[in-house]
This record gives structure tokens, sequence and C-alpha cells, in this order.
């Protein structure tokens, strides 16, 4: 019974008539196929060139999928009509699909044929097949509709094997929604990708994802592998369409020894040696020499100078050869060209930690001259921050950044950037709202010592309690996760900023969207699932370190407002609630306490609004936060005041102030005035660690860093 | 021949045996039903209770959709099951599908049968279902599976009637993505709808929400009508389930008339009445006449107080009936109950506008006061400002918030804000960063005059460039969203931040999340229509209106950047990107003449980098910025400046300076360290009406603000 005489639930197949076949060569360029199969690649990126893909021969086809025990369904590839015909036979019954093997949008341009019952139907449509595609053909029993999505899996270049789980069907290229996870993916995590694309368990969806991590976990050769589409079909999910690419192996790095021991000589020196000193400030090799002085005296430094004898009153000596042995770490402030041998000099006289200032490397094209500094650095066994830093603050200032002149705010915040510039704005904007610093360090382009070292000596350093990172990219992804987790683990407060994903908004950049799009996804679930809390902007990292280094964590994302203003409390839920805090109901004996405190008209319930009665009676505001402190049933408040300024301000701060020094909740203030408007009250709440915005948005991120993840 | 033998696109129905029976009793609860029709409405809330609903008999029903020519598939509902029969067979062989009528989710329950082809399967079928429900059934051809979609339309409390299209399908509640615009719907608003969901065109389906906006539009009584789903099959899209609720008609209100000439009156008085002034600072009546004394001793000002001779230098008179005729405006500084009797009082004086101070109303719960005032100024003729307001500043302060006792800053920004409190703290911002101001008016309550009434006034006042809005809600958003359009036809910016959202975050208020989720999506979409920018927290608020109030617009979204540091310029074009605007490839003469300034190993691709040398030779941003003005590609140009301070800093913010006076495009400069640590440069720039940020995300979002909508 041909399926074109009755209506069923999938296209009809006709026939090849010469009506039909005209219709069929129509359909080439309608672009409401009503299922795409692209051959682009569903991270996002256009199919790289190289080894032959699709469901030609790879390293990966069909029977791969069985060997994983991944639902597929029976199929065929053959250039004989006979061969297919007995396929249709063993197929006993059910409907077949024919498709051109080809990597191209086959349903698209026509090239798939569904719903074939009798041998009559796939005669036809492998005649009118054959005239329009290369033989062989795909034969394959056809899977009963339902939902589609997509399961993918690739060898990123800093993350090495990941995951994918998006949308699939005709509109999956507008919903653009998906799933990144690292292989391999435990069950628990593969039904955390299902429910949070889906929003509801599908354990055999699940059971796909953890084999095709597994999958490409155990073949470092194979690039990319996508089922597109996987079709939720009532009898279960089912990898209709596969397409895998060849790619060469990336061979792991061996980590180098002695990081550790390198960075504390960098950042705890008992000894430094500046190689390219200089009486010219203009120059990095004299400021850097500048600022150590001004700022430790006494430290033990040597200057290489071969013109002048005297600098900043450090005696110098002419030649590397001439330095003492044993000196803790050397920065080398000469050009690009000069760094080699001038590593080599150093390892003579045992120097084995080095700051090289100069650029001129990877950042403008030069990538050989870099792997020649790391080459030599492995070779000689010295551990280079740099190239193109532009130094580390530890316990002394080792760089030419003019945060190394300013009147450093001592403090448990250590800063790592991959950008020296924004280091600088970093310490700068800390220090403006009383936020201290331990250490800051710009790793510059990571030509040895990559982000992951510093963070690993930051997560035992007893001086950091939080850290903040600035970042574009590490070689090592992995490396990073565990980095960061480990940060975390130790207690402390991590939280990064990522730019890059956008070369993406340049026009010219476009056609490397995708890839980059991909990182930015793979970094924001890396950093989450470590700990880590994600900023988006520079005050919002400064913002979410101070929070985090100055109140202790919240137990739950339950959190209670009590607002200055109606207006005030209303725009600060709709931010906190963005973010996935939750604002419960508070109990009735906290709410009675309120009403006790409250005029008789106001509302007992968060988020609370003092009303207007705060300006006669700015007690009120510490009234209510004390039974909300006491409340079970939240573990953060957060204040929003409006234009309160002057003695009223004095005497809210000084309310809080009391009740944080009596509570283990954490407090956190948003005044939507201006600082300087408000008065002394700013400033008596950070002399005791509370944290105060101008912004209700950084009030809520703040809140949010320090809740535990949603 | 029965679908159960081969295996077809759709779910399969079995004869129901014994095991049938126990495996659709077991499918009730399964939350795995492979097409959810839910009981919820497409809005997000829960049903309505009310008149009935669904397919049974409402003022809406199957042949409602025939009559505005949306297609559905042919149906019935009977109790008889001959009727059925003979139903099938009038269906000549076409698939039919049999259906409870019950708004509960009949997939999910077990109360869809289909594929149902023989009457010996639709007897089985229906004796099965009539076990578990109620006659009549709903018999349906059964339409060809495709991707689902759903069409929906309701009458808002606020803005009349809308129309929705969203995701349909089994994850429509995970995928909640959709589109909602007002009715009617023209066809290419439509298109617009379509492609924004599905990213693709489908001119049937853009034809079925034009017809659903007129039908809702044409039935006032008409509260919901859900098409849920609409399958787009193969043959066309096709509504396959309906829901509909009526409910009252809201009669539309008649505008009082006058507005215009009775804001004209508060916002540039001739002469005032205070009733309620009084000596004490402490109280509104006091704060009002010291602060309206202060700035215009010249205004003739009346203070009415039964128990003082002599306030601020003003006679006061004991009543108000000893007012003298034809004064333009009263204050009102009374309780609450005293609000009516006073507006009696004031109308015989002939006294036609009042800015009425008093809480109390609506906002603690007490709506019939706030009604009796309303009324009452209807039947007086007097236009009412408040209740529950602060007050305005107009020409002269008649305010009691701090705001009228500061040094104001004068300048073209007017702002309308429903909170008095956040009034106060965005003149208090806007001041901070050098940004005068027009008009303040805090709204109230919108007993009477509505932000609408406020924005009609603006549009055509003179002094007023540039409007900020903060906004909960109206009334009537039909009118707010003409308001909207008459301030951005007028040439004049507009900015509006909207909270209210997330009652939404307190689990308390979850059950009214779907209408209130609604709302904001329609709020959003109908400032964006309007041609307003959307701002997500105050500080954003003014620094749009700071770029719309300084800046000229830009011709288009194209951008270029230039950064003193490769991560600061990574940062911003990240957050360019992510606000829709665009940074394409410079033309290749504007990139040789960037070659001829920049050093010879810098690349001159926007994003450019001054790189380094900027530290050296700070005029080099003015000359790269020169040639990139003048480029055809871009029309606004975005600064950022990471840690250059002091002359540096000066010498770049007198480049930008005299650019700027000779440029037509707009400059937007982030300087991502604190004002005060910049120095004398970002006051140079201020002066000269260039916006300075210390956020990168502002300066974007303030670039996005000058940009035509994308």
């Amino acid at each position: 019974m041909a399926s074109a005489s009755t209506s069923t639930t999938s296209p009809s197949w006709h026939p090849p008539s010469a009506a039909g076949k005209r219709a069929a060569s129509a359909a080439r360029w309608d672009p409401r196929g009503w299922r795409r199969i692209s051959n682009r690649s569903i991270f996002g990126s256009v199919s790289a060139p190289g080894p032959s893909s699709g469901v030609a021969a790879t390293s990966v086809g069909w029977e791969t999928l069985d060997r994983y025990g991944i639902a597929r369904p029976a199929c065929v590839i053959t250039a004989s009509l006979d061969e297919a015909i007995r396929f249709l036979e063993r197929a006993a019954g059910r409907v077949v699909v024919l498709k051109a093997v080809t990597d191209e949008h086959k349903l698209r341009l026509g090239l798939v044929m569904t719903n074939l019952r009798t041998a009559e139907q796939l005669s036809g449509a492998w005649r009118d097949l054959a005239s329009r595609s290369a033989l062989p053909f795909l034969l394959q029993e056809q899977v009963e509709a339902g939902p589609e999505v997509i399961v993918g899996a690739r060898h990123d270049p800093s993350f090495g094997a990941v995951v994918l789980l998006g949308l699939g069907g005709r509109f999956a290229d507008a919903l653009a929604r998906r799933e990144i996870r690292l292989a391999p993916v435990a069950p628990t995590e593969a039904d955390r990708m299902v429910v949070a694309l889906l929003g509801e368990p599908l354990p055999r969806l699940s059971d796909i994802l953890v084999k095709v991590a597994q999958l490409i976990a155990d073949r470092p050769n194979l690039q990319e592998l996508d089922l597109n589409p996987v079709i939720l079909s009532p009898s279960g999910p089912c990898a209709v369409d596969l397409r895998a690419v060849d790619g060469p192996i990336t061979p792991g790095e061996d980590d180098a020894p002695g990081a550790r021991q390198a960075i504390r000589r960098m950042l705890k020196p008992r000894s430094v040696a500046i190689v390219g000193a200089s009486a010219n400030l203009v120059k990095p090799g004299g400021r850097a020499l500048r600022y150590l002085r001004q700022s430790a005296p006494d430290l033990p430094v040597h200057a290489v100078n071969p013109r002048r004898e005297m600098i900043e009153g450090v005696q110098t000596v002419g030649q590397i050869a001439e330095l003492p042995f044993g000196i803790d770490v050397a920065i080398v402030a000469l050009p690009a060209s000069n760094v080699v041998p001038t590593l080599e000099a150093l390892h003579e006289r045992g120097i084995a930690s080095a700051i090289v200032f100069a650029s001129g490397f990877a950042e403008v094209g030069n990538d050989a001259g870099e792997a020649d500094v790391r080459a030599a650095g492995r070779r000689l066994g010295i551990r280079v921050c740099g190239v193109n830093s532009n130094g580390v603050l530890g316990d002394v200032p080792l760089t030419f950044s003019q945060a190394g002149e300013k009147g450093w705010q001592a403090g448990s915040v250590s800063f790592v950037s991959q950008s020296g510039a924004l280091s600088g704005s970093l310490l700068m904007q800390s220090w403006a709202i009383g936020l201290g610093t331990a250490r800051s360090i710009c790793v510059g382009n990571q030509t040895d010592l990559e982000i992951s070292d510093y963070l690993d000596f930051l997560a035992d350093d007893a001086a950091t309690r939080t850290v903040g990172v600035f970042l574009e990219g590490v070689r090592d992804g992995r490396r990073l996760a565990r980095s960061m987790a480990r940060v975390t683990e130790s207690g402390k407060g991590l939280v990064v900023l990522r730019a890059g994903a956008s070369a993406v908004s340049s026009l010219a950049a476009r056609s490397h969207t995708g890839v980059l799009a991909g990182s930015a996804e793979i970094y924001r679930q890396v950093i989450s699932q470590a700990g880590g809390s994600i900023a988006e902007d520079l005050p919002e990292l400064v913002g979410m370190c101070q929070a985090l280094d100055w109140q202790p964590h919240a137990a739950s994302r339950r959190v209670a407002i009590i607002s200055t203003s109606g207006g005030a409390g209303s725009l600060l839920a709709d931010m906190v609630d963005q973010r996935g805090l939750l604002l419960p109901e508070l109990e009735p004996e906290v709410q009675a306490e309120l009403r006790n405190v409250l005029p008789p008209f106001a509302p007992t319930r968060n988020p609370l609004d003092t009303t207007a009665a705060i300006t006669y009676e700015p007690e009120l505001l510490g009234r209510m936060a004390e039974p909300v402190l006491a409340s079970k049933e939240v573990d953060l408040l957060l204040i929003a005041i409006s234009t309160l300024t002057g003695r009223q301000a004095e005497t809210i701060a000084g309310d809080m102030v009391r009740l944080a020094s009596r509570s283990s909740k954490p407090i956190v203030i948003a005044w939507s005035v201006p600082e300087s408007a408000v008065g002394p009250a700013v400033a008596m709440l950070r002399q005791s660690r509370i944290p105060v915005f101008d912004s209700f948005a950084l009030a809520a991120s703040a809140a949010s860093a320090l809740s535990p993840g949603s």
C-alpha cells in the first residue's frame, strides 16, 4: 500500500513521474525542507577540509555506534538496486528511506526519499535519485517521527574532548540552544544536560551522551562527530545521520617542573636582578628599578647596565656574568631579540626565575621568536613569567606598571590578568572602593608559566583569600579547570571575567564565529563547574571579589531584600530574579516582629520596604534587618537605599555595622546615589568590610557570587 | 489495515486488550507524552476560572477559525459512535484521531487515540475512551506531522489585544521562546515575528498571525485564545487544538481634558499655593515651601496654614477660601483623608492643577480612597499629579525631595519616574557625571495624570532634548506606546528602565509569574517599537540619556573601536557584539592611513589597538581616530582607555574634543580607571559633551542607544 494514497504523519514520496521530477528539482533550492541536515558542524564552524567525512568511510562509522550501544536504524550502503530491494524485503513490512551519500543538505536538495514500502516505490525512487546523485546510496529503516536533537563531540584545541547536546529539527539554527561538557561525562551530568536543554529527564538520551563522550575520549584522532539528528522516537532515541571528521592527534604537553617555586621567587623574592636597568623612567627597566627601590629599599637588588655605574642608589654591573650566584629572580627588560641570550647568561649564574617584559612575540605574529624563548626556558630550567608581561606585584613590585608607584592598598585579593593594562585598572578600581590587594600578576603571553600555574600557587597562598582573573584563553583548558577548582576547594573565592568571545563581532572574523562562540560556552561552563563566579565587566569583577573577600558565604540562594523605596526594591527584586536567586516568604514569627516595627499599613512580605517612615526614623532599617537576619528562610540580606544621605545615612551604616558583626549571614548594600553624596556612611561600612555599590545590578551580582551555585 | 501492524511516523494506537488498557492507564501520569497539550494558558498563567473553555462551546469555536480562513482539520463533536463511523467513512481513507473533550492534558492522560483507519479501530478506541472519559468526543482528521508552534491572543489589562507566537511541541515549556505584538498585526510585522522565532519566513504562518490578531481585536469579550499546537505540516500550517476563554469587556476610558495645560502649570507656574505649608522642615509642606522660596524668591507663593502667620517670609492664609483667584497650581501637603475636601475647596478658588504628596492610597491597599480622589478630580475639573508623589522639578521645584535643595544642574534631560526616591537618585547620578536636567517628574500613583500625559507634554517641550523614564506599569499601555513614539518622532532621545517583572522572584507570588512575565515582554517590545532604548539599571539609564543628550545619533549600528590595550579592546568588542552592534572591516584606504601612524607590527583591523606605543606617544590615539571617523564603513567611534592618566590623558582628551567638534559621528569613551585617578581629562571631555564611563558595559550600552534599532 503506497503511502501516497493515505494521509500519514511524514512527508509522502510520489513515484517519479515527469511532474514529480520537476517537483524534486524545484525542491533543490527550496529553503523549506522539513528537516535540515546541514553540512555545517553542529559546533557552528564550517566543515574542516581534510579527510572524507559523513557516511563515507572514516575511523567512525555506523558499526562504531553499534559497538558503543547507540541505537541507530538498520541500514546498508549499496550501489545495487537488487541489494536494496533485498534490504527492503528483509525489513519485513517496515518503511524505508533512501538517501544519497553526501555531506550536502540532503533533504533540502531533494536527495532523501521517505516512506518507501514496496519494491516498485523503491525502484522508482532509486532511478530518480540516480539521475541526480552518484552511487552508492544509503538505505535505512525509517524511524518514527519525534522531536529531534543533535548529539555531537569534538576535540577542542584547549579543552580536549567535549560533548554537546543541542536542539535539532528544522529550526535548530534559529534556536541555537545547546549544552556543552568536557568528556567523559558522568551519567548524572548527562542528566543535567538533558534537563537543562529540554526541561525534563530522558534517561535513554543521557545514555547516548555518556557513550558519545566515551567514544570521543577513546579516539584522539577523531576531530568531530555529529549525530544529527537523533530522533526521540516513541520507541526511544535513535541516531539517523552520522558525520565524522578525522584529524591529527594533538600530543599532550608535559608540565615543566618547578612552577610553584619559581612563582614563589617572583612574589616573595629575597634578591632581584634587573637586566636592562635604566635611569630613564620612560623605559620599563628604569621604572621597574625605581618602583622596587621606593617600595623595598632594603631588598638586595642587582642592576645590569653596561653604560652606567649607579642607578637609584644601586651599584650596577656591566654584564650578567658579573652577578653573584643565588639571586631569586631576574627581570629581563631588554628587546625581544636579546631574550634568549639573556636567559642563557642567567642560567650560568644559577637564576631559575625570569620576568620578561619584552613584547614583539606571538601577539604580533612572531610565533617563532616566542617558541625560541619557550624552548630556551625549558632547556635551561628557567621558568618565565611573560613574555609581554608588565610584571608582578607580590611582596614587592617587580613591574613597570604605574600601579607599582601608586599608594598600594594591602589586602587579600589577588588578581591574575592576561592584560597588563587591565590589571592596572583592576587595582585602581579596587583601591577606589577600599578593597586591598595581595598579589597582582600579569601573565603576558603565557610563553611558559600559564594562568593555571599562578592559580595553583594562589590556592595555597596564605596571603590570598580571593582570586580575580581576567582571562582570554589558555593552551590547556583542562588544567585551567583543575586549577580553578583547586582555588575554590581551598575555600577561596574565585571570580573570572573572560574576553575574546567575539572576534565574532568583527565582520571580517565571522568565519571563526562558531569555534570561538563554542569555546566561550565551554569556558563559562568550566568556570561555573569549578565553583567560580562569572563577571561581565571590570566593576563587576572587582565588586564580586569585594563581596567574597569581605563577607561570609551564604548557605543558600535565598535572599531577603529591604529597600527604602518601593521602586528600588522592585528593581533589585528583578535583578535578583535574573541571577537565579530566590526571594522566599518570611516565616510568620519574623513577619510578626516586622509588624511591630513597621508602620501599620506597611506589608511584611519579602521584598520589604521601610516606606517613607525611614526619612523620619532612620533606625527603622536596623530594626527590620535584625529579625530578617534571624529568619530561617533566608541566608543573605540585600539592602537597597535610594536617596538617604548625611546623618540618616550614618545612622543606618552604624546599625548595619553592629548587625553584621553579630551575624554569620552576608550583607550587601546598594546605595543608588553617588558615594560623594552619601557622605561618611560609605567609608564606615567599608571599614567594617560591608560592600556598598552605587548600582543595584552590581549589588545583585555580588549577592549571587556569595551564594552557592544554582 | 491497522496502523499498529506497520511502522509509521506517529504514535501507534493498539486495540484495547487488557494489556493495552493497563498501558493506557500507566500512561496517565507518564511525563513523557510525546506532545503536550496543556491546560495552562500559553501566556504562562494558570487558566482563569470562569466561562467554560476549550473545545466546549464559547464565543469562539472551530467554525470561527473557518470564518477567518485559518486552516484546521475537519472534525465533529459527537456522542454517537455511529456518527463517528460515518465521519471516518467520509474521511475517504484518511487517518482520524479521537480525543476526549476536556481542557486537561489530553495526550498525557491517554485521552488521545491516533492513527485510526478502520471502523473496527475506531470502535475499539471509542469504547476504551468511554471507559475513562465522558461523552461527547471530538473526532478529527489527523494532520501530517511537522514542527509545532503555538499561536495565541489575549486581552491584556494594560495593552488590550495582543497576539503571541511561541514554540510548541513537547519541549515548549523548557524552550519558553515567544514573540508578542499588539493587535492588529500588519503582515510585515507578522513576518518579523516568524523570522525572529524560527529564523526563516513562513508566509502561511504569518497569515494565521494576522488573522488571529484580527479575531481578538474584533471580540472584546474574548479573554484568551490559544491555538496549541499549530502543526507546520507539509501541506501547510494547521490549528489542531483550540482553547478559548471568554471574559468581561473592559470599557475604554475617556481621557479627561486639559492634561497638557495642567502639566504646563506644574512645570512653569506663574503662581503657587501650598496647602499644608509648614515651618517644620521634617514635614513635606515645610520642605516644599523652603525649597521653592530658595530657588524662586520672586515667584508669587501662597501658603495655607491655619496656625501660623508667616513662614519662610511668606504671609500665610488660614484657609483655602482666603486664597486669591487664578493661582496656577496647588501643592496639597495634607494627609490622605483631607485630599478630597481640599480639592473641592481649591475648585472654589479656580485652581485646576494640584500636586498631591499624600500617601496611604492604593499603594497600601486603600483603593477606595484613591478612586475617590480620582473621581473628585474628574468631577471638579482638577488635574492631579500624584497621589503619593514627592512632586515635580520644572522651572521651579514643587517638591519635598531633597533634590529640590541641592545645587540644580540645568540641562536638557527630563526624567519621569514612578518612584520618588529613584527620581532623586537619577538626579544625583546625572549631576555627578555632569549631565544637566530640564524637568524631573514623580508621577506617584498616577491617580489621574499618568506617564503618557507627561510624555506627551515633554514631546513638545522646548527645554527637553532627552527623556528618561523609570516605569513600573500604566493603566493604558496602548496610550503609553503612542506617547513614547511621540517623543522619539519629535527627534528626542528616549530611554526606559522598567521594574516589576519579578514579583516573580517572590516565591509567594509565583502564581502570578506568567501574567507578569508576559507583561514584561510586551513592555519591552512596545518600548523598542516606539524607538526607545531599554536600560537595565539606574547608571545605564543615566548613561544612555547622557549619550543621547550630548552626541549626534549614529546613522547605522556599525562601530569602530580604538583601545589602548588589547584586553580592553577585546572586552569591549564582546559587549558591542552582545548588544547587536557590528564591527566592520575598515576600507583599505583607511587602513593604509592607519598603517602610516601605527607602529610597523600593529594590525590595522577593527577593533584597533594603539599598542603600548600610546604610553610614549599619547597623540597616537587622535591620529588613529581621525581617519577612522572619516571611514565610510563605521558611524560611531568607541574608545577604550585602560590606565592612562594625568598629562597623557589630557593630551588624548584634547584631541578627542577637537575631533568631535569637526565630526558628525558620535564618540563614546570608556576609561577603565576611576574618574578621580584619570584627572582633569574627564572634566575636559564632559565640558565638550563627550560621554566618558568607567565601565566598558556602560559605554557599549550608550553606543547602542545612539544607534538605530537593529
